[in-house]
């Protein structure tokens, strides 16, 4: 298991630097393996997570980011050198740095390849919080027709990008992967092997339409107006708007200022939930209907207190408040008293489950009171969030 | 190739169904090869393709769906096909019906795992729909440890149920991998192949830490604080609130009623995009800020006019309208003289681009709004979004 694991990560080869711009007579030479890990890579990686579990301390970036030893084959400087020192064209970012590549390549919306490389750079927040090793995405998406293909492939070749694809349309699909290994250039088929595995298991072979392919018309179902009219109802309830409605949704969530009511509730309408929010403020009097709702749909949310004023000042700083006549908001103690009183709201509603955020992105939160809003509604040996297709 | 991946497919056995309830002492016995593919999968999907491709009609389901083969060897009726016959615990469906089971796992938020299951999904929509093979996916997440990882693998065996899994611990992945083949259940790992490319490329081994772990509390970065800007700004734009705040929106969306705004501004600013939304009401005059914004960040959106009506009937119908006072509303005059109203105000501003999103999902018209705003923001021989992680 190890070796076989080991061996996967040191086949895949580094980025060719190719000086043959034809993209129909492509470089073919065998590349030489440059890339070694120190060690197994497997292994590596068991003893860092335990060690980053075990809340050991790791200094960097010697050893918490162990950077594999690249040994390059001496070339010539070429054009594709020059590529390698990528052109950012985010909004940002307009200056020249230099920084990985991932090309993203999609026939349908790319959503699902933008979503798994976040998903997976998640993995490797170690450097580049730190900008070790800032990287640069770029995703091509409704590529559907060869040409558009080779050419996108072939300037990944050029940047020493890695391209990974989500190509539903087998043909298109074949080249990519043709291309690539042709030219060196490591890839991933995202959603190919997934599929595969469906297919077997339902016994039905998949249609290889991208989305938005003529026949592949969404249709109007009713999951599909459910999860509008959860977005509008969502918006509508936002920041304790028409407490009367509180009985209509799915899920109310209360707690202080800047817990993250507003995303929170809009992340979990998106996945069809009508969502109230509904917020705690000092010396105000919660809406009566809070307390009349069915207390097994409530959750507040609670932040530590110095946390929620860094992320209070950051938010009086971008409205422009005038320091001076609201300087409470952000002020220690008013914080702190401010979520005293809505640990003492919480307090007396035993029910609601206290989430704490501190630290969560939203989709984490998110997650949490999913488990709990579907274990609590069926009361399931195995808690899960289960759906019909 | 061909036969490689015919090999592939053919290569996932059939859930066994074990009568052994200890999953400290795993059933074994090798499972006879039980699907039969007719012909070559990668082959008939081509062709399948290349024929809804050309538009040409193809019949239900002996054409369209083809499905396999399945020579079942002979066993006792055991627990597992009681199992078999899923109990389906979401909100609208409480019944008992058979349909094949998808597990997800996952030791982070399972969203991944979900997005991923969800877009494969959409390549065997022609099955889904027409209910020929109803799939019902359960959602285990924040499964952190290997006991409760171990009970869900061993449901799955009894459910006769697939697995993926995006497991961030290596030795839960590794666990994972090793109990589905021992059960002889199909499994997929989702995010280990890219995270282990993303690997080699970058030369820095994954922290193997899922979300939420401790040592991977999201940092108060710029780009969260500004997601959650574009979060606020949308919800408050909507529906053509607040329109002198215009001017400080990315996209600006205008179309009539029930063409996707709000739903649409929401994806968007998931995404980190300002939105705002303005509606087109005949006989209501558009707001003078947006004719004087950059047209380029307008886009203009239009629909079919049958389709817009049955869209509204079902809206006015869900509002409880009086059909007698709003009927005009879901009329198709009036449907048709509005489309025609916003057509001539889109004729006058004609760097709007003008989508149609009839048949489009809302990711689908996210996904060519945002390529147009990226395209026209940066001038990029290839049209792309770019990001800078």
């Amino acid at each position: 298991m190890l070796a076989s694991s080991t061996l996967r990560l040191l086949n895949i080869r580094p980025t060719p630097i190719s000086s043959n711009q034809n993209p129909s007579e492509p470089d073919t030479k065998p590349v030489p393996q440059a890339w070694k890990l120190k060690g197994s890579a497997r292994l590596n990686r068991w003893s860092r997570a335990r060690t980053i579990r075990s809340g050991r301390k790791l200094d960097r970036p010697d050893q918490q980011v162990q950077v594999l030893e690249a040994k390059r084959p001496p070339v010539e400087a070429t054009e594709s050198e020059v590529n390698s020192v990528t052109k950012i064209d985010g909004d940002d970012d307009v200056g020249v740095r230099v920084g990985k590549s991932i090309y993203m390549i999609s026939d349908g919306t790319g959503w699902t390849a933008e979503h798994s490389v976040n998903a997976a750079l998640g993995q490797f927040e170690h450097c580049l919080v730190d900008r070790g090793c800032p990287v640069n995405t770029h995703l091509f998406s409704g590529i559907d027709d060869v040409d558009r293909l080779m050419e996108i492939v072939k300037q990944a070749a050029k940047e020493g990008a890695m391209v990974v694809y989500t190509l539903a349309d087998p043909s298109l699909g074949e080249s990519a992967k043709q291309a690539c290994k042709l030219w060196g250039i490591p890839s991933t088929d995202i959603l190919g092997p997934i599929t595969e595995a469906i297919a077997a298991h339902l016994g039905v072979l998949p249609s290889g339409l991208p989305r938005g392919a003529p026949g592949r018309t969404i249709p109007l179902s009713e999951e599909y107006f459910r999860r509008i009219e959860a977005i509008e109802f969502t918006i509508k309830q936002d920041d304790g708007a028409l407490p009367q409605n509180l009985y209509k949704a799915d899920i109310v969530l209360t707690g202080v200022s800047r817990t993250g009511k507003t995303p929170l509730s809009i992340y979990l309408a998106q996945k069809g939930y009508k969502v109230a929010n509904v917020p705690i403020v000092m010396g105000i009097e919660l809406p009566k209907t809070l307390f009349e709702v069915d207390p097994e749909k409530v959750f507040g949310l609670t932040i530590n207190p110095v946390i929620l004023q860094t992320i209070r000042k950051s938010r009086a700083k971008s409205l422009g408040f005038n320091i001076e006549t609201r300087s409470n908001y952000s002020e220690m103690d008013y914080v702190r008293e401010e979520l005293e009183f809505a640990r003492r709201n919480f307090a007396q509603n035993p029910v609601w489950p206290v989430i704490e955020v501190t630290g969560k992105a939203i989709e984490e939160t998110a997650a949490v009171i999913l488990r709990l809003y579907h274990d609590r509604k069926h009361r399931c040996s195995m808690p899960r969030i289960s759906k019909r297709y």
